[in-house]
């Protein structure tokens, strides 16, 4: 007979106290506190605090970060090729290993609350698929822990780099779970054919799809609906994700309402970091058109940027700033985004705090579920499939 | 003789480690670390970590402030008047006095590091001078810890509510530091009758002035030449601030050439919080030409938002992200602001970190200046005076 084991005092999303009841790594039941068997070993008394399913970082980039590392001074040029090549020439000779950088940058989202990650993986033939292998190896040694999905994606370009495809298609073979591409039109300067090859590669390997688009306003309009054209006609309703779609910052909300509805109905997800510097999408209206949205880190302390720390609870923090967001309803929908959004745009099967659900959970004090976006304390429980992983916001070796 | 304390091996602003000595609150010296005489009473061991001035919160509404209550769903309308009236409601009767409400965030932000604040003060017919009175008094009660400004600030504005013009001279004759503005076209309507009468009360009662600028665009900048010319008319060189200043985002940075040089040379500091869902001051171009920028947090969750935690550091990082920045360069940039940019702007006579100075420091551990901003390490011992007021970000009741 499994072994149960109670979550005492812990407000679920900030409602009414409950115990939670964990059997074999899931939630078994939600019981009004106090109600459970006193008999049950106690996994952890929340003392009231709040209990969150665990967060989801839908778009990072962990085999670029500098994790661990002493600080440098970022020294890209200003463009985007400039900095593709600064990358390039810091990373093809780095002296240390993936596995190191990012396994010590998982640890840490970790120790933040997030247990759910989409990844890209660069796929240049500067590198080849090392950091496919690298990243891989890493989905295997934290599998027990984290569900991290990987992309395969062609930072450099993927037509213009002679060599690219190949390396795509062995990636996928590999067993990366995602098609990647990027800008389509600005970086490869031949926005139909790129798409034709990502969704071609989506069909055969039965992958989903995810496009890091910058390209800007009308070019990168153009290029959504072409996504969602290739989307219907290969029948890969929610398993596209479109991510930044920065071009969607540049219209009046109230113009997007047909394409909304369009990727709405193709279930297409919109990833945002909800940056500060560039136009992004109109996140409330697209959500008020049951378009999903979700979020992420980005690069973090990489050759891009030294910025990023890897909490999704502070970026929810950083989208509201985006918007202006102060009713609670609203820092709830931020929260929504860097939860249940990332869930559903990853394809997460069983998500959140009902019985059946895994027991991979967020303990953190405060008032309301508002309150700890605002707040973002950093004394963070995480438990994943029943266990204590994160004590204090940090990770714990198990 | 007055009797030498030390402070071992810390970093001025990341530079090599040396041992401050402090002498009757002063910074005495700065010598290589290691060299201080052995005898000297040692109030810090830094152990490398980074020593800055403290910093400067430039502009923050600690009346209005709700902290240590109990989460408060935002509840007013769109609009700024909906605002104004929606805090008239809620202040009016409400419970919990400011000394306390204001009293323990001031607490709160010496144990971030900012020993240094300009809070305006809302003066109104509805409360008259309550606010003042209370503000007046935390000044008196914190003043053995830090410099606090007070900006009588017409919140509802000046023209429109009989009675406030009144209030406004008896705050300054009470003792408040500055007059403060609001909007002279949108709220008010007579943008140079409500300049007028702030001028001739500077004038008058030899203070600075202190404007809240969020009119738009062309009607902004046209109030701003007005200022100007009022500046130097009455020969306010150096005693004026213009805050938000959200029409100067309108443009592009370099029509604002002229304007900014006239900013320059009238010593009018430009104040911007950086906020990411409006337009802001093109600020690395307003510093390129010489033009003071300080920042502040604004509201700190009160009625208008309950964002905010009065962390001078982290508004530095949100700067940076504010505007893309990521060279080690920008990110000092944004220290700059948060620290000797505030100091010229509130017109500090003695700060910083040479010989001479109040000590007034902030010990974190970072590896440099630039990751100070990226990291925004809790763990803050902040020194007021050459007493230690703050362990860990925590403030020591002294």
């Amino acid at each position: 007979m499994p072994i149960s084991q109670v979550i005492r005092n812990v407000r679920p999303l900030g409602a009414a106290a409950v115990d939670l009841v964990i059997e074999a790594g899931k939630i078994k039941a939600a019981l009004p506190t106090g109600s459970a068997d006193a008999k049950l070993s106690c996994l952890l008394d929340g003392q009231g605090q709040l209990v969150l399913p665990a967060l989801v970082e839908s778009h990072v980039h962990f085999d670029k970060t500098l994790w661990t590392r002493p600080w440098r001074p970022n020294t890209a040029g200003p463009t985007r090729n400039d900095r593709i090549r600064n990358e390039q020439v810091l990373l093809q000779d780095f002296g240390v290993p993936i596995a190191q950088r990012a396994g010590a940058l998982i640890e840490h989202c970790i120790g933040r609350g997030s247990l759910y990650f989409r990844s890209h993986v660069d796929v240049q033939t500067v590198w080849g698929l090392r950091h496919v292998e690298a990243m891989l190896a890493l989905r295997d040694q934290y599998k027990h822990l984290i569900d991290l999905q990987l992309v395969a994606f062609p930072q450099g370009g993927l037509l213009i780099q002679p060599g690219t495809a190949a390396l795509m298609q062995e990636a996928l073979e590999m067993g990366v779970d995602i098609v990647g591409g990027i800008d389509p039109a600005a970086i490869d300067r031949d926005p139909v054919r790129h798409l034709e090859a990502l969704f071609e590669w989506a069909v055969r390997y039965d992958r989903g799809v995810d496009i890091h688009l910058h390209d800007p306003a009308d070019l990168g309009r153009w290029e959504i609906e072409r996504i969602a054209d290739m989307t219907q006609a290969c029948g890969l309703q929610g398993r596209v994700m479109i991510s930044h779609a920065y071009c969607l910052g540049a219209f009046a909300p109230a113009e997007l309402h047909g394409l909304a509805d369009r990727l709405c109905e193709l279930e297409i997800s919109i990833m945002t970091c909800a940056p500060s510097h560039v136009t992004v999408p109109p996140v409330a209206m697209l959500r008020s058109r049951n378009v999903n949205v979700c979020s992420g880190s980005d690069g973090i302390r990489d050759a891009w940027s030294p910025m990023g720390n890897g909490d999704m609870l502070e970026r929810a923090m950083l989208m509201a700033m985006r918007f202006g967001w102060s009713k609670d309803a609203d820092l709830e929908m931020a929260f929504d985004i860097v939860s249940a959004g990332g869930a559903r745009a990853l394809g997460l099967q069983a998500y959140g705090l009902a019985p059946g659900c895994p027991a991979n959970l967020l303990v953190l004090p405060a008032e309301s579920l508002a309150a700890a976006v605002v707040d973002r304390s950093p004394r963070r429980a995480v438990i994943s499939r029943g266990k204590i992983v994160a004590r204090d916001g940090v990770f714990l070796s198990i």
